[in-house]
C-alpha cells in the first residue's frame, strides 16, 4: 500500500519495525525514520498497518508513539484489522490532540493490496475521511463510510463473521462429495452458480483440488480475526455457534503446525488428507 | 415443469396424489391417469418429483408404481432430492424390467422451475440421459451428468451441505452486526462483492431486511435435505460438525412452528428478532 502511494507521487516517510521489510519502499524514494513519533512529526496522514490490537495500541498510543509525535490537524488511519473498543478509544484520544483517528481496516487480501483494488471500511470523522479519499484512489477500489469510530472494524468483523462459517460450508462440501465418490470438478460445475455459491467456492475449493494451500489469507491471521469476533460477542452479549465452531477448528488447524497455510486449509481439520482423493499439500508430511 | 413440457409440445399424461394440483396441467391439454402405473402404460418418459425417499419408493416400486406399468425401453427420471441409496436400487430393479432409472435431483427452486432455469443434477445410463435430454431444454437451463446411479442425488446432497453451514454464516453475519449497531444495507453493500461474498448474502440477506420470510425454499423441505445428507454421512463414516449444526437450529426453528417460512428465516433460531433493528416478519406473533 505504500509502495503504491509512493508510485502515485506522494512524500512517504516509513517506520517499520524490522527495517528491512522497508528496503524496497526506501529504494523508491521513501524516507526512514527512527518510530512511530517520527513520522508522525512529518506526515499529514499516518497509515498504520500492524498485527494485534497490541500493537497498535503500541504504535499509536505508546510512548514513541504517533500521538506523541502528532501536531494538531493531523490525521492517523488504522488499517489493521483490531478492536473497536480499542478504534473508539483512540478516537477519544486523538481528539483531544486535535488529531483525527479513523478505523480503516481493509478487506481484499496480498493482491488486493499490491494491485490498489482493496476495499476500505471507514469508521470516524467525515471530514477526515474525505480528506484521505485522494490518497485511497491509489490503494483502494471501494472506500465504505461506516459510520462513527469503530464501526470500520465491526463490519470487517462482520465480514470474517461471514466468512467463517462459510469456510466450514465450502470445505464440508468438499469431504462430503469426495467421500460419496463424486467427481470434484464436475460437483463444482454444478453446484457453485446456484444456491450454494460463494467467493469461496469459486476461489478456494478449485486450489484445494489442485493441492494448492499457498496462502492468500493465513489461517493465524484469521484466528486473531475470529477471536477479535467472539470477544465482541461476548461484549454485546451474543452467541453465534457457527463463528463458535470455525474459530474451534481453525484452533485445531494451528495446533496441527498449519497456521501459516491458506484458510483453504481448513480441510484439514474436517478430514485426514490421505482418504480423500486430493493431491496432498505441499508442507504436509507423510502419515505415520 | 409438466407445464412447460406441456408448453412445449410434449403430450403430458399426470397423475398427482391430490388430483386438484393438477387442475391447470389438466386445462391446457394434459391427460389424467388414475396412479403412477397407469402413466407408465402410456409414456415413453416419467418424470417423479414427490416429498420424502418414502414416496419415491411407493411412486416407482409400489404395487401401483410406475416399474408396475412400465414396459422395456422406457425411462424413468426422478426428480425428488432423494437417498443416494435408494437411487441405486431403483436403477437395479428397473434394469431387470429393461427400463432406464436416472435420479435427477434439481436446483433453482420454484422459480427455476416456473422460468425453466432448472440446474438437474442427473446419475444413470449415458444413453438414457441423452434420450431424455431434449425434454429438459423445456425445464433446464443446465444439465450434469454426475456419473453412475446415485451421483446426481450425491451431488444435490453436496449442494445442500454446502448451503447448510452457509446460512449460519449469512444470518451469523446480520445478527453480529446488527447488534453491533451498524447501518446493515452499507454493511451489506461493503462485504458482499469480497471473500465474505455468497449467494444467500446477496439474494437472501436482503429479504431479511425487508423482512420478507416467504418462502423460496421451505425450511421444512431443507431439514429434510439436510437429514438424507446427516444419514449419508453416517454411512459413509465422516462427520460434518457445520452441517449438525446447520441441522439442529433448523429442526429448532421447525418446533418453533416455522417450517413453512424461508429458508432464510434461520435467523429467528440465532436471535429474537425483537433484539435486531430488522422488521418483524408477518405471521411471526408479538413477544408473551
Amino acid at each position: 500500500m505504500a509502495g503504491r502511494l509512493r508510485a502515485a507521487g506522494y512524500e512517504v516517510t516509513v517506520f517499520t519495525r524490522r527495517q528491512e521489510t522497508a528496503a524496497d519502499l526506501l529504494g523508491s524514494g521513501a524516507t526512514w525514520a527512527d518510530s512511530p513519533a517520527a513520522v508522525a512529526a512529518v506526515a499529514d496522514v499516518v497509515f498504520v498497518m500492524v498485527g494485534y490490537p497490541a500493537d497498535v495500541r503500541q504504535v499509536v498510543l505508546g510512548e514513541e508513539g504517533v500521538l506523541a509525535g502528532s501536531r494538531p490537524g493531523m490525521i492517523v488511519v488504522d488499517h489493521t484489522t483490531s478492536s473497536p473498543e480499542l478504534a473508539v478509544a483512540m478516537a477519544a484520544a486523538a481528539q483531544r490532540q486535535g488529531v483525527a483517528s479513523l478505523d480503516a481496516p481493509v478487506s481484499g487480501g496480498d493482491r488486493g493490496a499490491r494491485e490498489g483494488t482493496l476495499t476500505v471500511m471507514v469508521g470516524g470523522d467525515d471530514a477526515a475521511r474525505q480528506a484521505v479519499a485522494p490518497c485511497w484512489q491509489a490503494t483502494a477500489k471501494t472506500v465504505v463510510a461506516c459510520g462513527g469510530p469503530g464501526t470500520g472494524q465491526q463490519t470487517k468483523l462482520t465480514n470474517q463473521v461471514a466468512i467463517a462459517a462459510g469456510m466450514v460450508a465450502m470445505c464440508e462440501a468438499l469431504v462430503y462429495a469426495s467421500r460419496a465418490g463424486l467427481d470434484l470438478e464436475t460437483t463444482l460445475r454444478a453446484i457453485s452458480s446456484g444456491a450454494a455459491g460463494s467467493w469461496s467456492l469459486s476461489n478456494l475449493a478449485p486450489r484445494i483440488l489442485a493441492g494448492d494451500f499457498q496462502p492468500g489469507f493465513f489461517v493465524e491471521h484469521f484466528v486473531k480475526d475470529m477471536r477479535l469476533a467472539l470477544e465482541e460477542c461476548r461484549r454485546l452479549g451474543i452467541s453465534l455457534p457457527g463463528l463458535t465452531l470455525a474459530e474451534s477448528l481453525y484452533a485445531r488447524l494451528v495446533d496441527q503446525g498449519h497456521g501459516r497455510l491458506g484458510t483453504q486449509a481448513l480441510i484439514l481439520a474436517l478430514a485426514d488428507i490421505d482418504d480423500l482423493p486430493l493431491p496432498r499439500p505441499a508442507g504436509i508430511s507423510d502419515p505415520a
